[in-house]
């Protein structure tokens, strides 16, 4: 979560270079620590995943500046739970209907962009109810959000995005600035879904069409970066990609400080 | 020790807009967190004050950054162990030979910067053999480095610095920018010895001298970075002390964040 954050420039979202009036740097910061003992009980396996990803929300619900890390942890949790790629996978499968209601408790700790009309509404009191009654585990709500949402989608593809990206980190050359292409890399292929609830999807693949352009070094990454900031645009879900990928390309000896 | 660290701008120090070619803000982050396990096992004061410290420099020696907290956990560690001012004070006068010869130790584990021909000098083996000859106790050695060094400085005279700068935060109308403030009023009153180690005296007090000047408004703050940094001078005695001011501030119920 810190090398993510700390990359720059990453056009749009908060780095060494731009806060946001309301989340800063510093609380990204805090939530990173904040959050060590529910990975440490996610590494112990003293709870199920829906439980320990309300844990996380709850522990970095501590600083003023939002939603930092959410989505971040519904990849994080798994993958630390399951201690590889596979073991999380695993972990997920397994998942239960009342990991679906502590995750929807999780959402009341923070406040969390969801798309309009959601019938699953994380804040209708009585999802938790319409869960039970579905037997819907929290891989089937991820599977429900997928198509909107590219976080859930990972539990649904093997992470497939988070391996392409670790995948990218572990090929780079340049290891200290290696997070900051990876993101841009992820930015240029695929529209960001927390664009799309927020801006709606023409938005979305109009920042990622201009992300590609930056890739073609048809124009600089400064000015995707001012457009970005200028339009409110964040790309949110592909930083909780990054951050996956980075924690995966660790496993795999990564050498972020070479 | 985040808060420090992100604070800008600190003349000639790491933060957001800078970083050293072998110390950079990453390793500053990795090593606030990386030091958890000692900072946990200090306040339910599981060991003594040396092997505490000692602790959190092995812990932090995970990053290829070298030093970057060393000085910040001589006043942390006794913070932290105490709960207050007043325990920090009591636990240091209680400190012992085998804390020292702990506290030696720690010198090992990473690269500290001391004043040529010291006779307790910290790469001599034979150094544990003097301080058990001599009976020197933690609190002894400290006392015996004060004059050269204000990290020291802050056991003999109960954390004078370290509260007069926690005071300026909680004064300060606004927290968000108060950090580097603080430093800035450290730095225009006050040599730092790490400067005065690496660079003689003289360019200790010129340093001070030309921050006292960016108080007045006569020299911009930027223009006291780009010289620092031409330099090499980066204060960082005042560094620790700034991290031990802010702990003892948020104690007090410093509101960092409004």
């Amino acid at each position: 979560m810190t090398l993510e954050v700390l990359a720059s420039p990453k056009p749009g979202n908060v780095d060494r270079c731009h806060d946001y009036a309301e989340t800063r740097l510093e609380h990204f910061i805090v939530s990173a620590l904040a959050v060590r003992p529910a990975l440490e009980a996610s590494e112990a396996r003293s709870a199920g995943l829906g439980p320990l990803i309300e844990a996380a929300v709850g522990a970095t619900a501590c600083h003023a500046g939002g939603n930092t890390h959410f989505g971040a942890f519904l990849l994080l949790i798994p993958l630390v739970y399951g201690g590889t790629l596979e073991g999380a996978i695993e972990a997920i499968r397994a998942s239960t209907v009342e990991d679906a209601v502590a995750f929807y408790r999780a959402f009341g700790l923070t406040r969390v962009r969801v798309a309009a009309k959601d019938e699953l509404d994380v804040n209708d009191p009585s999802a938790a109810d319409a869960l039970r009654t579905r037997g819907m585990t929290l891989l089937d709500v991820m599977a429900h959000s997928a198509p909107r949402d590219m976080v859930a989608r990972e539990w649904t593809n093997g992470f497939a995005l988070c391996r392409r990206a670790a995948d990218a980190l572990l090929a780079d050359s340049e290891p200290r600035t290696a997070v900051a292409r990876a993101f841009l890399a992820l930015l240029a292929n695929e529209p960001d879904t927390f664009i799309a609830k927020k801006h709606g999807p023409d938005l979305a693949e109009e920042t990622r069409r201009r992300a590609a352009d930056v890739v073609r070094g048809e124009v600089t990454l400064e000015s995707l970066d001012t457009w970005c900031i200028g339009r409110g645009v964040n790309p949110g879900s592909l930083a909780d990609i990054t951050i996956g990928a980075i924690f995966l390309a660790l496993g795999r000896g990564w050498a972020w400080d070479c």
